[in-house]
């Protein structure tokens, strides 16, 4: 157990985004609604996993939705308690903790703030140790374990109990309705037991967001590479180096979809590289072929500063270097890679670990 | 109290399906759903509102959605129990009768076969005096009462429970969920109390129906005009005799929107009308000029048969007469017209009374 300080809930933030690869949200959103909360109810403590016991009760709160309506939706707070009051009417054990579902800018925060608000621990993990645009596409759905039932809410008053049969109608339910919620809504998952918490979840994904954070920023204090920093933290590699020169966005359910080009520079001059998103990106084009795919992490990050660029923020012009980081081993089973691999969104191509593609590049593993 | 019988069922269906004003889907399935659960547990019992005390708890069991899919989905049962046993878990006081939402071919029976289903009777009332093709065009609305929560389940095994701060939220999320859940769902409202009942529902809707509904089976077994016996039974008025010369129709949201075009026979020779709906007729148009419009109803009948036909089964060269019957007179009140007057649809013209539109070339009122 530890209790977490502002700059903590920064660094988990700037982190958040890197992991978030491209979604999750604008993580100076998601830090700005996790400080309030520290300033108004205290700050935030995280616990291990190894913390966890089986009568424990984790839910897992979230935002479900397009980002950009996020911005104007500012400060979370009464829907997210809303959605959290919803859902405990129906449970019969208390709630001991909660846990984000995914790593992104905002829903890495969400659960810290909540954590503030109800005074109960955040569990250092999640499930997807990443982003993914769809709600089914989380390490409990590999083992068969459901999220149902979820609450959804807004601060008007109106909440939403879904009990589905599976996680893939939990997830057409939910969009459907963040989308009548006004774009994005607040929700919180069923608790998980302890032991669901142990086996079936991505361990200690907010402290590996937060050590990217830090090193984002220790490497600015030091006016060091924060690109280099990120790849040394996450063991990950270097896809491409340039300059965006197009952007194409639209919005389609709720989700943002479409890709960014890339002018390649330095060792790159002269090639092309494609990002194409799905609220998160899918996958790394390079003058047509596929670099990197889900369900490994495909980052855009600023050359100078390391920051993350979340995709709603991607702007013609920009100087970024593309990293590419290995996701977590649930993924890379047979059922991990049928479930979100390249094949899920519609790219006909088997998945390639990351480290195969471009294991001889850059940053070797550690 | 009074114990409904196959034929008892048989007449509430096709009356209804007159008041359903083209929506509230085809009394055929509606019939046989309740015939079903007749069969399988015993007749429904319909109560009059005279016989409800103030600490009866009124359940409303709907289905909502585009009343087409419905025909591939029939029978409906497992559905239905499964939104009332959702909603049952929310519920403090045990539940006394079930209660329509709606009269019409499908939204009439369904509470009959829940009847069956629990053994509770049914309340002789319902929240429209018709069919309406948005949930909140009800008269709790007009009162003040929310129906939330709302249960809406599918016989997979999902369910979502709805708690709103008004019925327009209501049925805007349920509107999507339907179309989520295969264009079709089957709901249940919260209870209504005694009080409520007595005050903000339209009284003896079904055993006006009912009423409806038995003329026109005895005008046929006499073989007299089915027709003019729904107009005596109902006191409404003749707005057209012709045949259907065209039928536009689309799918939006999951209503069927669109309009039949009518060319006039008998005393209508040589003009024309128009019938526009949104899964019910909402006004009928001769020569350009409006000359019925909701909240009145606009019911589509078979010329020799005297049977209501419903928007999905308007067909070119069905000759038809089109009758105009009042509305109850909570629909008459300002709130009334504002809620559910032609404005509400996007028509731009004062609701005026069909007996003072067509008074003098009809059957008096009675």
């Amino acid at each position: 157990m530890r209790t977490l300080t502002p700059a903590d809930l920064h660094d988990i933030a700037a982190g958040s985004a890197v992991l978030g690869t491209g979604g999750g949200g604008d993580p100076y959103i998601g830090e700005l609604a996790a400080l309030r909360s520290l300033d108004e109810f205290g700050p935030p403590r995280l616990i291990g996993v190894d913390e966890i016991v089986d009568t424990d009760r984790v839910v897992i709160p979230f935002m479900v939705g397009s980002p950009v309506p996020l911005i104007e939706k500012f400060p979370l707070g009464k829907e997210l308690t809303n959605a959290y009051h919803a859902l405990s009417r129906f449970l019969s054990d208390p709630v001991t903790a909660v846990m984000p579902v995914e790593i992104g800018g905002v829903n890495s925060m969400v659960p810290l703030s909540l954590s503030s608000r109800l005074g109960k621990p955040v569990v250092d993990a999640d499930c997807m140790g990443r982003a993914f645009p769809e709600g089914q596409l989380i390490t409990l759905t590999l083992d068969g374990i459901g999220m149902s039932p979820v609450s959804l809410a807004d601060e008007r008053g109106n909440s939403v109990i879904l009990e589905t049969c599976d996680n893939f109608w939990l997830e057409r339910f939910s969009r459907s309705l963040a989308i009548d919620f006004g774009a994005i809504a607040a929700g919180v998952g069923a608790p998980l037991t302890g032991r669901q918490v142990r086996e079936s979840t991505v361990h200690g994904s907010l402290s590996y967001a937060e050590r990217i954070g830090r090193a984002i920023r220790e490497a600015r204090a030091a006016k060091q590479d924060g690109v280099a920093a990120i790849l040394s933290e996450t063991r990950g590699f270097e896809i491409f180096r340039g300059k965006i020169t197009d952007v194409q966005r639209r919005i389609e359910r709720g989700w943002t979809l479409g890709e960014a080009i890339l002018e390649g520079s330095e060792g790159y001059a002269g090639s092309r590289l494609v990002v194409r998103f799905q609220n998160e990106n899918l996958v790394a084009i390079r003058d047509d072929a596929i670099v990197a795919s889900v369900p490994d992490l495909i980052t855009i990050l600023d050359a100078d500063l390391g920051d993350a660029i979340t995709t709603e923020h991607l702007r013609y012009g920009y100087r970024v270097v593309v990293v590419g980081i290995r996701c977590d081993a649930k993924w890379r089973t047979p059922a991990g890679i049928a479930l979100a691999g390249p094949r899920h969104f519609g790219y006909e191509v088997d998945y390639v670990p990351i480290e195969q593609r471009l294991g001889g590049s850059a940053t070797p593993p550690g």
